[in-house]
C-alpha cells in the first residue's frame, strides 16, 4: 500500500522554516508560493521575528494561530528533528526538505540524522518528504517550488529526485505545452519514495502520464512491481540518472541513491513497458508527443517543409528511427504537379516528391492545397512539418512578403482541422534570441491548435518513435490477450 | 588537378543578373554583397534598367564599363546558357546559378539545359558553380551571400550541395565563434564539384580545418582519392546527406544527385580518417571544437558546475562517449574538503566529488581556488564546466545575488588562463528566448578567452569524443610511420 493519498498533495496552509526578511532560500520559497497563486494562508518561521514579503513571521510553528498542513524545512539540519516533532505536534501532514547534509554528505553524521528524522516521524503520522529536495508542484492549488512554473493543471504527473532537473523539466515542457496535475521532487527519500508517489499516480484520476528522473530505488523488488503495475494503466517515462559507474558515483553523493547498474535498468525497464530516454531534453519530447499526438495507425510519414537541405535530412533522420516515407502513385503525382502548377509559375527549386519541399508555393491557398492533399491520402499514416526558423527569413528578412512559416503553419492548421490526420510540427535551427522567439511564437499557435511541436529533427524522430513503439506495444499486448 | 585556384575566389567586381528594383531574390544578392562591405563595384543586370539600393542596372553585361570577374544568375534556366556567352564575352571568371530546373528537376529537359550550360562553358575560360546554389562566401573581400554572416575570416572552409544547408551552418556555427576561410553552396555541381573544392582546401594556406555537407558525388574513385588526400593534412568534418534510401530519393530531387548508399559511405569516410557527423548542429559542434579546443593528453577528464542532477547526467554522458571521470586520492580530496570549508560555511548540498557540483560556493575566490586546484591536478586531463541555464537563477531571479554562472565561468576563466589545461563549457538547458540571450551573453565571454562552448550535454560529449578518436588515430597513425 502507498503511503499517500490525495491528502498528500491538498493544502491549505503552509509554513516555511528558515525565511527570513533578507533574500534567502526561505524567502525564496515564499515568493514561489504567493507568485504561484497560493490561496491559503503562508507562513514563515524564524525566531528572529519581524516581516517577509508582508507576512508576518512567527517565531515558532505552535504560535501560528490557524491550521498547518505542510511544512517547508530551509532550516540547518540540526534544528530538523525539532521541527519535525514541533510540526507533528501542530498537526501538519507533510514536512518537506530542502534542508540538505544527510546520507547524501556520505558521512556518518548525515545517515545518523537522516534516521532521527525517520524515528522521529514514525512516532507521529507526518510525512516527510527528501531531504535534500524542494517538495511540492501542485498547480490546481497554487503549491510551486519556482515562481514561473505554469498555473493551469493537466494530466502529466512527474516525479523527480533532483530539485534542479524537476525545476528545469517541469519549465521546459511546460513552454512548449506540457500541463501537470502534480510533480514532486522528492531528493533522499528517507520515508515517502519513488514507490509511493508512482503507486500514488497509478491510482490518481487527475493524472494520465508519468515521468519520473530517479537516481536510485531503495527496493527493487518492489520498484519493478510498482512500475509494472503503472505501466499497463499509464504510459511511464523514465530517466534513469547514475546508469554509469561514474553516474551512480555522482547519484550517491547527490541523494545517497544506491544506482544500480546500467544493465539491470535495462531490462527492468524494458520488461515493464517504460519508455526509457536518457536526457531532460528528451523526456519533454516524449511529455510533448503523449500529451499532443494522436497515436498514428501506422509508420507511413508524409514530410513536407521548406528548403530542399533539411528535407533531405528530415528523411534521413525518421528513415533511421524505423519510418516509411512512401512515394505517391504515378497519378497521384501528376495531380500533385498539377495542383502546383495553380499556385506557382514553376517548380524549379522544390522538391514534390517524399519528403516534400514547397519553399517556392508562397501563397496560402496553395500551402493549403497541397499539404490538404498530402494528409486526405490514405497513403500515409502522418505528417511531419519541418521549418528551418533560421533560413525561413533568407534572404526576405527585409523584404514585403509575409513570412514564410506563419503562411505555412497557418496552412498546415487549417488542413489537419480539415482532414484530422495526425501531425507534428518541428521548428528547428535557432540562430539567436530573435529566432528564439520567433520560434516560441509560432509553438504557440500549434499547441493551440493541439499540434506536438519539436525543436531539432532528430530528437523529434527519435521520440516519435518511442511514442510508436509504446503503442504498437501495447496494440500486441491487446491482440495477445484478445 | 582541381579546376581551381585561388582566383575562383578573389573578385573585385560582381554582376548580379535578373536584380530588379522591387525586392526579388537578385535584389537580395545585392543588399547581401552591400551588407557584406563588398569593396569592388557590384554590378545589377536586368534588361529593364533602372536602379537597384542605389546601384545603376545595366541592361546587358557588354555595357558595364569596367571588368565583371564573378557573375550570379538570378534569371530564368532558360536564359542561362546565353548568359554564360555574355559573361565569359565579358572576361567574367566564374559564374554562379542561384537559378534552378536543371537536373534536380528530374525532367529531360532540364538535364539537357544544364548539359548545354557545360557545353558553352567549356568552349571558354569560365567555370560554372551550381546550378541550384548560393554561391559564394569569402569573407576576406566581402562576398556573401546571407546579409550577417560573420565579417571576420577565420581558417574553416566549408562546402555545402544544399543552399539552405550552408546558410544554417555558416551561421549557426559564425553565432559560436567559428570563422570562415571560405564557403561555397556548390548545388548540382555540372562543372566544379566537391572534388575540386576539397582539393583546393588540401593546398589553401588559410583554410585549415574542413568541412562539407554533400548529397552525391559523380566520380566516386576521385573522391575517395581527394578525401584520403585532404583527411591526411587537415581534420575533414563531413555530413552525408541522403545516406538511407528515402534520404536518396530526396538528394536526387534535390540537387540531382546520385546519393550512394550508407554502407559505402560508412567505410569509406572511415577509411579516409573524415569525422562523420549527421545534423548541421552536430557539424557546428565539430567546426568549434576543431577551432577552440586544445587536444588534451588523454580521456580523464573532471566535470565540474551546477547542480547536481545535472552533474549525475553529465557523468553518465561522458563515460557513455568513452571518458573516465577518475576520483581525487583521500589526500587530495581531503585537501580540496578544506578548501571548501574556506569559502563555504557548510558543504551540504555540494558534490564534492568527480563530478563536482559547486552551486553553493557563492564567492569568485571560492570557485577560482577549486577549479585551479582540480585542473593542477595531473590525475586531469581536461576540465569540463556545465552550466544549467535556466536553473541557475532558480530562485534568486529578484534577488539581491551576483547571476551564478557569471562567477562561476569568470573564476573558470582565471582558473584556466593560470592553468592552462584544456577545458570546454556547456551552457545548456534553456527555455525562452531571454535564457537564450542570456546564454549568448556568457557563450561570448568564454569564446573571446579561447574556450570551446556547447549547448547539450551529449551532444558536447560527443563532439570531444570525435575530438579525441581524431587526435588518437593521428598519433597512432604517427607512432606506426616513424
Amino acid at each position: 500500500m502507498s503511503k499517500i493519498d490525495d491528502s498528500f498533495f491538498e493544502h491549505s496552509s503552509v509554513a516555511i522554516a528558515g525565511a527570513s526578511a533578507e533574500y534567502n532560500i526561505g524567502h525564496a520559497f515564499v515568493q514561489c508560493l504567493q507568485d504561484a497563486g497560493f490561496q491559503g494562508p503562508i507562513y514563515p518561521l524564524n525566531p528572529a521575528g519581524g516581516e517577509v514579503r508582508g507576512l508576518k513571521v512567527y517565531r515558532h510553528i505552535a504560535d501560528i494561530p490557524g491550521t498547518v498542513d505542510y511544512v517547508i524545512s530551509c532550516i540547518p539540519a540540526r534544528f530538523t528533528p525539532q521541527l519535525v516533532k514541533d510540526s507533528a505536534a501542530k498537526g501538519a501532514r507533510i514536512v518537506s526538505f530542502f534542508t540538505a547534509g544527510y546520507s547524501e554528505s556520505g558521512r556518518s553524521e548525515g545517515r545518523d540524522l537522516e534516521l532521527e528524522l525517520l524515528r522521529v516521524a514514525q512516532a507521529t503520522d507526518v510525512r516527510l518528504l527528501g531531504p535534500n529536495c524542494l517538495g511540492l508542484y501542485c498547480p490546481r492549488i497554487g503549491l510551486s517550488f519556482a515562481a514561473d512554473f505554469p498555473k493551469e493543471a493537466g494530466n502529466v504527473g512527474f516525479i523527480g529526485q533532483s530539485g534542479g532537473n524537476a525545476i528545469y523539466l517541469i519549465r521546459a515542457a511546460g513552454h512548449r505545452g506540457v500541463r501537470f496535475s502534480k510533480a514532486v521532487s522528492y531528493g533522499n527519500a528517507c520515508d515517502v519514495d519513488e514507490c509511493d508517489l508512482l503507486e500514488y499516480f497509478a491510482t490518481d484520476n487527475e493524472t494520465e502520464v508519468v515521468a519520473a528522473y530517479i537516481e536510485g530505488v531503495k527496493d527493487g523488488r518492489r520498484f519493478r512491481r510498482v512500475l509494472r503495475d503503472l505501466c499497463a494503466l499509464k504510459p511511464v517515462v523514465i530517466l534513469k540518472g547514475g546508469y554509469t559507474t561514474a553516474g551512480a558515483v555522482a547519484a550517491s553523493s547527490h541523494t545517497g541513491s544506491l544506482a544500480g547498474t546500467g544493465e539491470s535498468w535495462e531490462g527492468l525497464l524494458n520488461q515493464a513497458g517504460a519508455v526509457r530516454v536518457y536526457s531532460l531534453d528528451e523526456m519533454a519530447d516524449m511529455l510533448v508527443t503523449f500529451s499532443y499526438m494522436v497515436p498514428p495507425r501506422g509508420r507511413r510519414a508524409v514530410i513536407c517543409g521548406s528548403n530542399g537541405g533539411f528535407s533531405v535530412l528530415t528523411a534521413d533522420d525518421y528513415i533511421r528511427a524505423g519510418f516509411e516515407l512512401p512515394q505517391l502513385a504515378p497519378r497521384e503525382q501528376a495531380d500533385l504537379l498539377e495542383l502546383v502548377a495553380k499556385f506557382s509559375s514553376t517548380d524549379a527549386g522544390m522538391m514534390l516528391r517524399n519528403p516534400f519541399d514547397i519553399t517556392n508555393v508562397t501563397s496560402p491557398e496553395g500551402h493549403h492545397a497541397i499539404m490538404r492533399s498530402l494528409m486526405a491520402n490514405p497513403g500515409f499514416d502522418l505528417l511531419v512539418a519541418q521549418v528551418s526558423i533560421s533560413n525561413s527569413a533568407w534572404p526576405f528578412a527585409e523584404s514585403p512578403y509575409v513570412y514564410w512559416p506563419d503562411m505555412f503553419l497557418d496552412s498546415l492548421l487549417r488542413a489537419q482541422r480539415d482532414v484530422g490526420k495526425p501531425a507534428a510540427v518541428i521548428l528547428h535551427s535557432i540562430c539567436s534570441a530573435g529566432e528564439f522567439e520567433r520560434m516560441a511564437r509560432l509553438r504557440e499557435k500549434c499547441q493551440k491548435a493541439g499540434l506536438p511541436v519539436y525543436d531539432s529533427i532528430p530528437k523529434a524522430a527519435l521520440a516519435m518513435d518511442r511514442f510508436l513503439r509504446y503503442h504498437e506495444r501495447r496494440r500486441r499486448q491487446h491482440a495477445e490477450t484478445g
